[in-house]
């Protein structure tokens, strides 16, 4: 398979081979050089071929964020998958039937009533499961905080509870999305390194197994220089990177993997806009980097072919199936003539890939294969 | 088919299917009072049982945003199938395939170049199209203004080209979604009505044809008074409508159609807020209601039997798999346990339904049918 761009329906979305598999390195030398185990999570590239090499190709253990991700994963020959999303007992039989079939799930809570129900279901049904309790620790999300008096009850009801197995804590510093500086970002993952190993501290004490130490958000991976007691990270955005983690100082700009090509379809030149066939559905509606550089609106505009932004093109506003793009300059309509096709970096590429079926894998200048990806739930 | 909520994996899209007749009911009577032609926007939906009710299984023209939907209708029995979105050439292939098989597709250009890439195409595969001219009636996104002197070269370059057919202006209100009233509303109805009906009259001033005059938003198309001039309305939104219209008034809390089912997974007391599996991709960022109800958020939480708002919850924020509620009485962790389900009301529904690949139909609060979407490019 090599199709040029030009020859391409769009909107498509892109990723550069070269730089993902750049990404993925990085990543998984800066985790090994500090002894712990990489999990990636596979919530942004929902993609076999994506996770393959992710696990370098050895179908490690991989993080996801819905059921339908733990399918086809297990479907595509990877067994050990921790659903980092706080479980609920009506989908302990889906987790139970895909035990069944070979795989080892680690799931989650933080959660009393629920570690009991977990219990109760391992009993009634004769399953096993394997259980994190989930740790808060800055985020505010999900977790209990590392001090929670509730820590002990749950972790201690499930240890004793039969076909249940206690496998230790589990944090996510969300919080890192919303720092200013690598500064903070350094200081929020050491809350998180900080908290997450408190709450096995208090679970060994307790003389409570806690044999996994699990942390990890893109920006604290990239940034944590002390993983002292935890045991595996968890980032999953660094495959591809964004314009999001672009601004919070994850990566450089030539490690942005993704990007969305898409096709001049007007000009408005009373309005002084182009107009791209790549909108809301195609971009999202996402817009997190604007919190650093407001004028990123839904994306940066860039050259399809070296994936250079064009000086102040920026994708305003969106529609449904419209983007707009105010120029300054008549020079730009002279360039960008309907028809021609220019680049989009998307804010989040967790959000705008989720809209698209597949990757069109990009080298060189080429479309070279094409990987599909697991949408919906 | 019939399946209880309670039974139902969550997020899971679910359509009320009698306040869709109601609504599509309203909107056809509405339209036809006026003596015009409905041609349902099919961008919304992008289901063929939702065409089939939205023209009274008369398999009566539509509109589609894409040309895979164009494609998909077609294969679903729909013939007669306005694209409206700015053709450019890349795309005439595709629509000249979908017209050898026996549709009839109308296409849109506001382009002097584009025009003449059509009628060079059409003259050199001996095709044929069927093109309106798009108007831009104050929504400032695509089109020409009505008293532009680009309206006349265009419309006669495409009436001279062989194989071309001329077959009128084409407009879409969308500065509509921004108004503060329904006063407001009715005054853009009217410019919509009186910029497009004064492009159609400098056509046939002009001796060109211009069988076609079509307009329409679902404010508009709810709340206009006068079509005089206008032969076609293409409202889309209204089959649903959501949080958006409701407070612009386009209808009443009876009419929401849509709503996400889904389940609560976490409860942080030490936040204050109860966690939903519904999160950013399965209610999406749009924010839209948030202009004049800002406690709205992503969504409104409802009751899932009744789809009656608790009062005082909304959808505060998302990340990818989570919803989150912020409480402010701790009645509301007793009412809804980890593991109970609720419904949000989403914001837009354009937006929320594109992350789903079916709807699961619901009559006197059971599951009595599953209607496929179309999504992609």
């Amino acid at each position: 398979m090599s199709l040029h761009l030009a020859d391409l329906p769009t909107p498509a979305l892109l990723l550069e081979r070269g730089r993902l598999l750049t990404n993925l390195e990085a990543m998984r030398a800066r985790i090994s050089a500090r002894g712990v185990a990489l999990r990636p999570h596979l919530k942004t590239a929902k993609s076999a071929k994506v996770a393959e090499l992710a696990t370098e190709g050895a179908s490690g253990g991989i993080t996801v964020s819905t059921l339908r991700e733990a399918e086809y994963f297990f479907d595509h020959g990877f067994r050990d998958i921790t659903y980092a999303v706080g479980i609920v007992p009506a989908r302990l039989g889906r987790v139970a039937a895909l035990q069944d079939k070979g795989a080892r799930v680690q799931i989650l809570t933080d959660n009393l009533t629920a570690a009991g129900e977990i219990a109760q279901y391992a009993q009634a049904h004769d399953a096993s499961f394997r259980v994190l309790v989930e740790i808060d620790t800055g985020d505010r999300r999900a977790g209990l905080l590392p001090d929670s008096p509730d820590l002990l009850d749950i972790a201690g009801a499930l240890h004793a509870a039969p076909g249940v197995e206690l496998l230790g804590v589990l944090t996510h510093a969300g919080q890192s999305y919303d720092c200013g500086s690598i500064a903070e970002v350094r200081a929020v993952a050491e809350l998180e390194r900080d908290g997450v190993v408190a709450a096995a501290r208090r679970l060994r004490d307790a003389d409570l197994p806690c044999p996994v130490v699990s942390a990890g958000s893109t920006p604290t991976a990239v940034h944590a220089d002390d993983l002292t007691g935890v045991t595996e990270m968890r980032p999953g955005c660094y495959m591809f990177f964004d314009l999001d983690q672009l601004v919070l100082g994850s990566c450089a700009r030539d490690d942005l993997a993704l990007s969305v090509l898409t096709t001049v379809i007007g000009h408005n030149r009373h309005a002084g806009h182009l107009l791209l066939d790549a909108g809301a559905l195609a971009l999202s509606k996402d817009v997190s980097a604007t919190r650093w550089r407001p004028e990123v609106g839904y994306g940066e505009v860039c050259d399809p072919a070296s994936l250079t932004p064009y000086p102040g093109l920026f994708v305003g506003s969106v529609n449904q199936e419209h983007g707009v793009v105010p120029v300054t300059d008549a020079e730009a309509f002279a360039r960008l003539p309907v028809g021609s096709q220019v680049r989009v970096l998307p804010n989040h590429a967790c959000m705008t890939a989720a809209a698209y079926e597949r990757y069109l894998v990009v080298e060189d200048g080429a479309v070279i294969d094409d990987w599909d990806r697991v949408n919906g739930w």
